[in-house]
C-alpha cells in the first residue's frame, strides 16, 4: 500500500522495534509534531520512554498486529530482521515503508549481494553455502582465507566465522550453527565508508556526505565526516547508492556499508533502516538521519542534507557508559544516552558527537 | 534541599508544566537518557506524548504532588506561574531547581523589579499599585505613557494596559481586573535583545550568545543571533544576567529581557525557565538551553554554549501551523512543532530555525 497523501502534524507513525534506533525515530517524529507508537516484545524497550504509545507484543501475535495497523497511519521498522510474514501481514493491512521486498532483499546476505550485483556494482566474491559439502566447494572457488556468515541475523560479527589456511570446514560449518550461509572472500580494503541515502515516496532522493568508519571487534567504534577519500571515490559512492535506493522502490533511510580498495568501491551490505555510521547527523546537520526516515516515509519533502561542522561520532560501548560526566564535559560535544539500564559487554550504550568547524 | 549528587543516566526528571517547553525539556532529557515525569492538569498537554510518565491533577492536588516527588529525583518547572504553596510544598519533599525564591521573586513584577533595581541594574521607572487611588499617584511620578501591568500572572500581553494621554485610571484599572499591580514608564528603546543564562549547582555559569528579538502583538515573531549590538553592550548585557543569575543562587537556565536604548541597557523582565527567545540554540549550538537546564539541574557539567552557525528562529503562531509542507521545503531550516491540536488565534504551535554559516 502506498502513502496516500502525507502525514499532516498530529499523524502517528508505528516503530517495529523499540532499541535505541527506535528510540531516536520516535524524538524524531516529536519534533515535527509527529506522534510515534512503538511495537516491541521487551518490557524494557527504551524506545517506550520517549513514545506516545507502545505495544508490548510478539512479532508474530498477529490480533496485536491487527491492532497496531489500525492505530498508526504508517509502519517502520528500527531493526533488519522483522519477521516477513510480520511485514507482510501488515503491508495488507497499511502502508508500509520502506516495503516489504526491500526488506526481504536486505535480510538475505545472498539475495542482497545476487540483487547489487546485479546493478553492476562490485560485491565481495561470494557462494551460497546449504551444508558442509556446498562449503568445500565454495571454499574451492573462493579461496581462503574466506568468511563464513550465515544469510539471516548476522549483525555486529555474529553469525559468522573465518575461514583461514588451517580451519577445519565442518567446524566452521558447526560454528555459525549450520544454517544457511554465505562464503564471502575478504576484501583487502583500506577504509570502510558507508553512505547514508533517503528516498521519498515521490522517488526523490537525498544523500548525507560519506563518513569513513572505524570497528573494533566488529562493532563500529566511530565515524569520522568528512571521509580522507578522493572526489571520485565520493562521487562513485554516491552513484551507488543512488542506484540501490531507487531499484528497490525504497522509501525511508538506508545505510550503505562499502570499502574503499584502492580505486575499486566494494559494497559490503545494506541496512534497510536508519544506520549508526548515520548518528552524525544529528548535530553535524540540520536535518538528521532520523527527522529524514520520519520526513520519508511520511511524505514529507527531504530534509537539507547540507553538514554544517565535521563531525566525529563515537560509540559509547557497555562500561564506557559510566563514564557520562567525562563525556559531558567534553567541548563541542552532544551527548545522546540510549535509556538501557545493563552496560552488557559491547552493547550500544550511547554515542557522542565531536564537532569541529568545517573548513571550506 | 539541594542536589546530593550528579543524577546518573536513568534518574528521573519531575517537571511541573505540560506545555511545549516542557515537552522540549523532556526530549532533551532523553537525549541524555533521563527519564522525565510530567506533572500537568491537561489532558492534551503536549510533552504527555514524549515523556516516560505522567500525573494529570491539579498543582493543589497534594496528594498527587506527595507521590510525585517520591517518583522523581528533581522537580523543575517550565512555567514561572506555578503556585507558591506548590513549590513550597515540593521544595520541603524533594530537590526543586530553580529554588522557591527565585520563582517567587521572578513571579511578581515588582518583586522582580525591586530586585533587579537592588543589583545596580537599570529598569524602568516603576511604583506598585495596589488600588485606583495609587494609581492616580503613581502616574504622578512616572508620567504619561506608561503601561499598567498586573503584579502576576502576565505573560505575552495579557494582564497589561497602556495609560496614554486621555487614557481614563478608572478604566484602566477595570481593564486588568483590578488586581494588584505596577506601573511602568515605557522605554524609547532600539532593540529588545535577551540572554539565555544558565548556571549549576556549582555555582557555574554559562551563557549564550544574545539574540535579537522582535515582537508582534506583544508575541515573539522572530529571534536573530547575533544581535546586531555593540561588543560593549554585549558585554554589559552578560555580566547583568551573570550578577542577577548568582544573586538568586539560580539553578537551571533562566531568559532575561533587555532593551537596548542607545547606550543603555535596561532590563525588563526575567523569566525563570528556559525561554522562547532561546529557541535557536537546539540547531545553531551543540548543546541547546532545554539540554542545559537539564545537564544543571541534574548537577551535571554545564554544556558547551559556543554558536556554530549564524541563525534566525521564527515562531509559528496559530493556523500558521497548516503550512508545515512550506517550513519542511526550506533550506538549511530545522522544523518544530509542538504537538498541539487546536490551531487557536496567536498560540505557539511550533517554530522554526534557519540556519546561515557564522562569519569568523
Amino acid at each position: 500500500m502506498r502513502l496516500e497523501k502525507p502525514l499532516a502534524p498530529g499523524a502517528t507513525i508505528g516503530i517495529l522495534g523499540g532499541g535505541q534506533l527506535g528510540r531516536m525515530l520516535a524524538m524524531a517524529a516529536a519534533q515535527l509534531g509527529l506522534k510515534s507508537h512503538i511495537f516491541a516484545p521487551e518490557i524494557d524497550s527504551p524506545a517506550f520512554q520517549v513514545a506516545f504509545a507502545h505495544t508490548m507484543a510478539g512479532y508474530h501475535d498477529y490480533a496485536a498486529l491487527e491492532n497496531f495497523a489500525r492505530a498508526v497511519d504508517v509502519v517502520t521498522f528500527e531493526f533488519e530482521n522483522v519477521p516477513g510474514d510480520t511485514a507482510a501481514f501488515l503491508e495488507a493491512r497499511c502502508v508500509l515503508a520502506p516495503n516489504s521486498a526491500a526488506l526481504k532483499t536486505a535480510q538475505d546476505r545472498v539475495d542482497e549481494k545476487k540483487f547489487i550485483a546485479s546493478l553492476n556494482i562490485p560485491v565481495a566474491p561470494f557462494a551460497p553455502v546449504e551444508g558442509e559439502d556446498d562449503l568445500l566447494k565454495a571454499i574451492d572457488i573462493i579461496g581462503r582465507p574466506a568468511v563464513l556468515k550465515t544469510r539471516r541475523f548476522g549483525y555486529d560479527g555474529k553469525g559468522q566465522t573465518r575461514i583461514l589456511a588451517d580451519t577445519s570446514p565442518a567446524v566452521a560449518w558447526a560454528d555459525i550453527g549450520k544454517s544457511p550461509a554465505i562464503l564471502e572472500g575478504i576484501i583487502a580494503f583500506e577504509m570502510e565508508i558507508s553512505v547514508i541515502a533517503a528516498r521519498g515516496w515521490d522517488g526523490a532522493v537525498a544523500l548525507y556526505d560519506v563518513p569513513e568508519n572505524a570497528h573494533e571487534n566488529h562493532i563500529l567504534r566511530t565515524s569520522t565526516v568528512p571521509a580522507r577519500i578522493m572526489e571520485e571515490t565520493n562521487a562513485a559512492a554516491r552513484v551507488m547508492a543512488r542506484k540501490i535506493i531507487s531499484a528497490l522502490d525504497y522509501v525511508g533511510v538506508m545505510g550503505i556499508e562499502m570499502f574503499v580498495a584502492g580505486k575499486d568501491l566494494i559494497v559490503n551490505e545494506i541496512a534497510p533502516r536508519v544506520h549508526n555510521s548515520g548518528h552524525w547527523t544529528q548535530d553535524a546537520c540540520v536535518v538528521s538521519q532520523f527527522e529524514q526516515h520520519i520526513r520519508a516515509i511520511a511524505g514529507w519533502p527531504l530534509g537539507d542534507t547540507r553538514r554544517h561542522s565535521n563531525v566525529v561520532m563515537h560509540n559509547i560501548l557497555g562500561k564506557e557508559a559510566r563514564k557520562w560526566a567525562e563525556y559531558a564535559s567534553l567541548e563541542k560535544t552532544a551527548v545522546h544516552y540510549y535509556g538501557k539500564a545493563e552496560p552488557r559487554r559491547g552493547r550500544k550504550m550511547g554515542h557522542i558527537n565531536v564537532l569541529t568547524p568545517r573548513q571550506g
